[in-house]
């Protein structure tokens, strides 16, 4: 009532996702979660997360910028295993309705709340309970269902785990959508190689580069979040953004720290690196080190299935801990496929208890920020898979696999910091760069890529 | 009843624990656990836990082997804020009883179970209850209290967190020890370094020549637990006791496992080394180095002091457990002062949620055991303390120091699989092992452990 200029509602088309990319049908996807309801006594369950809707229909949206959702709701008809799905009908195309058995029901987002009343006799009458989540659904909900007479029971929105963990075809074009970002990526730092403190380029020009290779990429569809472009000292300002006020000039010697994403038909990306303008100092590279140890030692961890991820943060953590210094935010989010850049299942910061499980798309990016100096961060997007037992134990151990493929700055690696294994896994990254990416680059920056890949002794 | 032929009881003379180690006196230890209880709607509570009855009142005793414990039983009257300390009068001394003033009644055991039944009526009355540990009282109370009408409630043993804790006191003497035990444990190494395939020696007879070193030493007491003298393939035993049946001669190549420990008048020892006998393998070096590797990122560790224990025990897997391998024992057990060599409060296995504080006295063990071939284990203790704010954020960090010195074998590290730090740490062990131990050692074994602490580039 007090929001009068509030916009139009977005009407961005509604896509169907593919199959080939999602791995398995909304209907089978349905199935699992109306199990998984079957042992709670509920009329209903309320999903409002827009992108636990697109991933259980199959379906991706153009409403949000960075985020390929479809801003509507659905509520799950548990007694008769329906799916009501209420949307703004001008986003659904025919192709869209046509892609539907009768199990999913389309219906107008005007009728949305009459339905929820109507939800809520129901539930009263039959003595069951409304599901709702209660960290995610608005108190609109909650008012209205409650209002009407229903009991609403706090359940956690039930396709945020399954959600979680990627299946094979999900992973496959995870993986493909990560070699075209490798290639923009490769030929972004190709690029920023040649600039120097006279070159006239700034922080903003840097991320509007990036972006430029980015949408040379085969079914690139645009940023998964604003560019985090940081300078010298502005690198140090963990999720700082460049506005035309802050923006810095690359007018001197110092780090330059680019992290950025993409949304690709068949995945999304995250991936930091942060390369030197001008010669590095001793200290920059001692932490650059110290960050990619941790980098090291989280990519190629292995641990058992029950090892809490907060453990696993530790690893990252480590080296720079034992110098008396850390970073002041998580080491890991999970990651969609082809939807939230951030999702909530999974994760690995120092209060995670919860196991990572195989199929989870994590980040791995640890930093290092020097307030009023430089900031440093190697991110990479690592997928859990099993690793097969441990000798001589009934142990299930589980590995991560990079997905993320682009040169790390050698020029700023002490390699006397680095032992045998690390050197072994620097020198093996830097090869299946060279081997993923190369095939799709130009001559001169393939021979670029070549020198950057190069194995450190 | 049906232990007919059950031995008489032990008659291990009492002795009191000297001030000077202790750090404090039994009458504030009894102040600080009195408050603590003040919070509790308590009549009494009931101790019986022989260490905590030990740490409680400064007293040491001499009923069980390796462990210096007084059986006996206390009642923390409540009330009256009154120690009475049930134990057989045989044990004590004219010295023992002048120790104390007139809050610490001494009682002949045998009234126990009549003043437990008087106690249990005034709880009764009193409508108050009975503290009593249900993780480490037996039975017995349980049932003597409850019979004679007391509200018995499970309370952990008030006792046990507080003597995980060591007093400046306590670390010193605690350092002591480990002084003397190290220049046994360095003459005993040095003798095993003569010995070949051929020197007619065994398991048993070298776990005798080591007590014969520690026997010199100034306040030994005995050994801390049966030593495991470990060759060859029985190694791989975790918990192995040689015995004479399965004593075997030392008259091959092959790894020998050494873990021992003493009890000395200020403190608690535990100490573990591997050494070869001939020429080890490529396959021992490799594993001795990732045992060390794990061994070097838990000794030289920084941590929150949220971090908990179990994230700790990963960083001493974390080498292991990358080539799918890994030890089935927990890293690192609490250790007493004159006491225990195994302490409840704290531990670092991975299953330890609570994190460690400082002061706390732990052993740092990881292993390797490869099944009908070898074992090793590089085991030194180590006492946490504040290590000050990480660098930039409002973090206090922890940091083990390692108390324990005698020289880890050179010639079965692989110094390429070492880090920069890693060989610092390692170096700057071996330096301060020479520095402690070399001016309490004859010429001969002082050269050699030149040889053995020289540094690794």
């Amino acid at each position: 009532n007090i929001w009068r200029d509030r916009p139009e509602e977005p009407k961005g088309l509604v896509q169907l996702f593919p199959l080939q990319y999602a791995g398995k049908p909304y209907a089978e996807k349905a199935n699992e979660i109306f199990n998984a309801l079957d042992t709670e006594k509920a009329q209903a369950c309320v999903i409002t997360l827009p992108d636990s809707i697109c991933w259980l229909l199959n379906v991706r949206g153009d409403d949000v910028p960075m985020l390929p959702i479809v801003l509507s709701t659905v509520i799950l008809d548990v007694e008769n295993r329906k799916i009501e799905w209420f949307v703004d009908p001008d986003k659904i195309s025919n192709e869209i309705i046509s892609a539907f058995e009768d199990d999913v029901v389309i219906k107008d987002i005007s009728g949305l709340q009459a339905r929820l009343e109507e939800v809520a006799g129901l539930s009263k009458s039959n003595k069951k309970s409304v599901l709702l989540d209660p960290e995610n659904a608005s108190v609109w909900f909650k008012t209205v269902l409650e209002s009407a007479g229903a009991r609403v029971q706090d359940y956690r929105d039930p396709c945020i785990d399954p959600k979680a963990i990627k299946n094979s075809s999900e992973q496959d074009s995870i993986r493909k959508a990560h070699i075209i970002d490798g290639v923009a990526m490769t030929r972004f730092l190709h690029w920023l190689d040649g600039i120097d403190e006279n070159s006239g380029e700034s922080e903003i020009s840097v991320a509007d580069k990036l972006e430029e290779f980015r949408q040379q990429g085969k079914g690139y569809r645009g940023p998964s979040f604003d560019t985090i472009s940081g300078f010298a000292e502005n690198g140090a300002i963990v999720h700082y953004e460049a506005s035309e006020n802050s923006n810095k000039s690359i007018d001197k010697a110092g780090l330059l720290l680019v992290d950025s994403g993409g949304q690709y038909e068949g995945g999304t990306t995250d991936i930091t690196r942060t390369v030197s303008i001008g010669e590095p100092t001793k200290d920059m590279k001692e932490n650059f080190t110290l960050v990619l140890k941790g980098h090291i030692a989280l990519a190629s961890a292995k641990f058992s299935e029950k090892t809490k991820a907060e453990s696993l943060d530790l690893l990252a953590r480590q080296f720079l801990l034992r110098k008396g210094r850390d970073y002041a935010h998580g080491t890991g989010h999970g990651v969609g496929c082809y939807l939230s850049v951030h999702e909530e299942a999974s994760g690995i910061t120092t209060i995670s208890p919860k196991p990572v499980k195989a199929g989870m798309l994590l980040s791995n990016e640890p930093g290092y920020y020097k307030e009023g100096e430089y900031g440093i961060r190697t991110e990479n997007l690592i997928l859990a898979r099993e690793a097969g037992k441990c000798e001589g134990r009934n142990l299930l151990l589980l590995e991560f696999e990079t997905v993320s493929f682009a040169p790390i700055e050698r020029s700023l690696i002490v390699s006397e910091m680095l032992d045998r294994d690390e050197k072994a896994w620097l020198n093996g990254y830097h090869e299946q760069v060279k081997e993923k990416i190369s095939p799709h680059l130009d001559d001169d920056v393939k021979s670029w890529l070549e020198e950057k890949t190069a194995p450190i002794l």
